[in-house]
C-alpha cells in the first residue's frame, strides 16, 4: 500500500524551487530551545521565518503569514493561550498550520491542548512515534521528547488519527511514514546524527508548515520537507566529525540541495 | 552630505579596542529567538552580554550595566513591563540605550511599546527600512521581520524620527545608513548571507549598544558597530559554504577583527 | 588536602560510558540563552534533555526524569513557580538536582529564590567564585554573570554552603574546585575559550546533573562533568579560530572523548 518518495523526486524538488521563490512567511510558535534553530532551517531551506509569541499579536499575524506552526514543546498556560488565538485567526482566514505535539502523553497541560488543537483543522500533525500514539490516545507516551517506539508501530494509530482530524499525519523515524488516513507515503534516508542534535524534529515540522504553502496538497508538503530534512542530514552527516559539524553543516546542505 | 565609514576606518578600530578593553556589560532584553546568538556576538566582538527579564530586576540590572539593549521582537504583556522598567532605570542612571523595534507596524502590542519607548530617549534606533518608516508613522511595516524597503527609502524618515526623539537612527540594509537628524553616515560592505541567518540585525543592535559605552557620541557607536559587523560578515562569507558555516564564522571573525 | 582529578582519571572515564550507556532523562528548568547550547551539550555527551518549563507540568516530569538542573539566569516569577513545583517533586521522588545560582548577589528575585532552594537539598551547587560567595552570604556578587574572583578566593565559603545545605559545592574557574564540605577535588585544564561562548557554564551544571543519575557519590557527579567539560574544551581549542568554530568543535569532542 505505501509508495516510497526521497529526494530527488521531482515533485519535491519542484516544490523546494517553489519555496525558494516564494519564500513564505511562515509563523512559528515553538519551543524556547529550538527557536533559533528552527528559524535558521527556515532561512537555510528559503523561508521567511518569524516568531510571534504575544496573545494580543499571535492572531493577527497567524492571519497575514502564508503558514503557523504550533508545537507545544515547553508551552506554558500563557503560550497556550497565543496557540489559540492563532489556530483561531488562521482557521478565520485559512492559513494552513501544522501541529507538533512534543512529549504528549502524561503531562497535562500540553495533551489537553494537544487535543483540543487537534480537533480544529490542522492540515498536519508531525510527531514521532510515541507522540503520535499518545495523542490518538493509544498508549501512554515515550521518554521525555523521545520516542520508544518507531514510526511502523504508530502507523495505525496515525491513519486513525488522520480520519478522526482531517490532518495529514506524520510520523518520523528512521523511516518517515506519512499518511492522509489512506495513502501512506515512506521517507527513507537521513542519519542517526538528525537525533543527536536538538530540534531537527522541531524543524522539520516547521518546515512542513512553510511547505504547505506552496505544495499542491498538505501529503505533498510533509512529504516535501521529510525528503529535503533527510537528504540535507545525510549530506551534512557525509562529512561532520561529530554534532556540532553536523548542526552547522546541516543548514549549509538545506541551502544547498538541488542547487547546480 | 552623507559620508562614508567603513573597517578599518581608524576611529572604528579604535573603539573596538576600546571595546575590548573595557568589556562594557551589556544587558540585553531581546526576543527568543536571538539570545544565544546576541549573547555570542557580543562575546566574541569584546562586550560582557547579560539578560535579566524579570520585571523585579530589569531595573535595577539596567542601573547596574553599562548599556541596555531593548528588542520588541518576541515581546509579550510581561517583557513590556519589564522593559518599561529597565528603560526608566537607564534614565535615572544615565546607561545608554539602543531600541530595536523588530517587526513594528501592523501589530498592534509592539507598535504601541516601540512608540512610547522611542519617546524615552533612547541613544540609537536601529531598524531595517520598514521598520523605521513605520516607527516614524510613514507606512505600515514589512513583511514579517524582513524589510520591504531599502535603507535609502527610509533615510527621510529616519531624519524626521532623529529630529523627534533625539535618537541617532540607524537603517539596516546593503548599505546601512546612520543619521543623527543632520549628518548621514553611509556603511557599506557586510554579504547578503548577514539576511540568511537569523539574528544578525538583533545581535547588531546589541553590538550598537555595546559600543556606546565607549564611543564619543551614539553616532559614532553605531556606526562602529555597523561597520564592525559588515567586515565580519565579508570575511565570514569568503570561506563560508552556507549559512551555517557562514554563522560560525562570522563570530570567529568578530573576534580576530583587527588583531595581529 | 585537595586532590586533583582529570581526563582520562578511570572513574570519569566509567562515568562517561556509563551516562552514554544510561542515557539519563535530564530536566532542564534554565534560562532562554543557553537552553538550545545546553539541550546539545547533553546529547553530545550522551544524556536526554528535556525541558518543561510550565508550572502545571515541571513537577510530575521532575518526578519522571533521572535527573533535574535548575539554572537561575533569567529567571522571572512564573519560572520560579515551576521551580519550586519542580524541587518539590524531585524531593518526593528522590530525583537528584543542581541548582545553579546565576548572578546571584545583587538582584532581588533571582537571590532569594536561590538561597530558598539552596535549603531544600540540591545534591550539588555549581557556580562562579562571586556566584558561590554571594549565595554563602559572603560578599556581593559578580558583575552580570561574571566572576570578578577565582575559584580559589571562594573555597572557603564553598566549605561552608556544603556544610550548610548538604550539597556538593562546585566553584568553575581556571581550575574548578569541588567540595562537599570535607574533601576538595581540583579539575584543572580546559580553555579560556570556554569563558568566550555563552553557556559553557551553564551547560556544565546541566552535565552534573546528568551524572549524577549515573555516579556514585554528587561528589563524584560534579568532577566528572567537570573533567569531560574541560578536557573536550581543551581538544575543540586545539584546532579552532575563534569562538564560533570552537562552539561547534566542543559538541564534536564532548561525542568524541574516549571513543576508539
Amino acid at each position: 500500500m505505501a509508495t516510497t518518495r526521497a529526494w530527488p523526486d521531482p515533485a519535491v524538488a519542484a516544490d523546494l524551487r517553489a519555496l525558494r521563490e516564494r519564500a513564505p512567511l511562515t509563523h512559528c510558535l515553538t519551543n524556547v530551545v529550538v527557536t533559533n534553530v528552527t528559524a535558521n532551517v527556515l532561512l537555510a531551506a528559503g523561508a521567511a521565518p518569524a516568531m510571534v509569541p504575544a496573545v494580543e499579536e499571535a492572531g493577527p499575524f497567524a492571519q497575514a503569514a502564508d503558514a503557523l506552526l504550533v508545537n507545544v514543546g515547553t508551552v506554558t498556560a500563557a503560550d497556550a493561550a497565543a496557540m489559540r488565538a492563532a489556530v483561531a485567526a488562521a482557521g478565520e482566514a485559512g492559513t494552513p498550520w501544522v501541529l507538533d505535539p512534543v512529549a504528549v502523553g502524561a503531562l497535562p497541560l500540553r495533551t489537553g491542548l494537544a487535543r483540543e488543537l487537534a480537533a480544529r483543522r490542522p492540515a498536519v500533525v508531525r510527531g514521532n512515534g510515541s507522540e503520535i500514539l499518545a495523542l490518538a490516545g493509544a498508549a501512554g507516551g515515550g521518554r521525555g521528547v523521545d520516542s520508544t517506539v518507531g514510526s511502523e508501530a504508530a502507523l495505525d494509530a496515525a491513519r486513525g488519527l488522520a480520519a478522526e482530524t482531517g490532518a495529514v499525519v506524520a510520523v518520523s523515524g528512521a523511516v518517515d511514514r506519512i499518511t492522509d488516513g489512506e495513502r501512506v507515503v515512506e521517507v527513507p534516508g537521513g542519519h542517526v546524527l538528525l537525533t543527536r542534535v536538538t530540534g531537527a524534529g522541531c524543524a522539520l515540522g516547521a518546515l512542513m508548515a512553510a511547505f504547505l504553502a506552496v505544495s499542491a496538497t498538505p501529503l505533498d508538503a510533509a512529504v516535501a520537507a521529510s525528503a529535503v530534512m533527510k537528504a540535507a542530514g545525510e549530506r551534512a552527516a557525509a562529512g561532520a566529525r561529530g554534532p556540532g559539524s553536523f548542526a552547522v553543516a546541516l543548514l549549509d546542505e538545506l541551502a544547498l540541495l538541488g542547487r547546480p
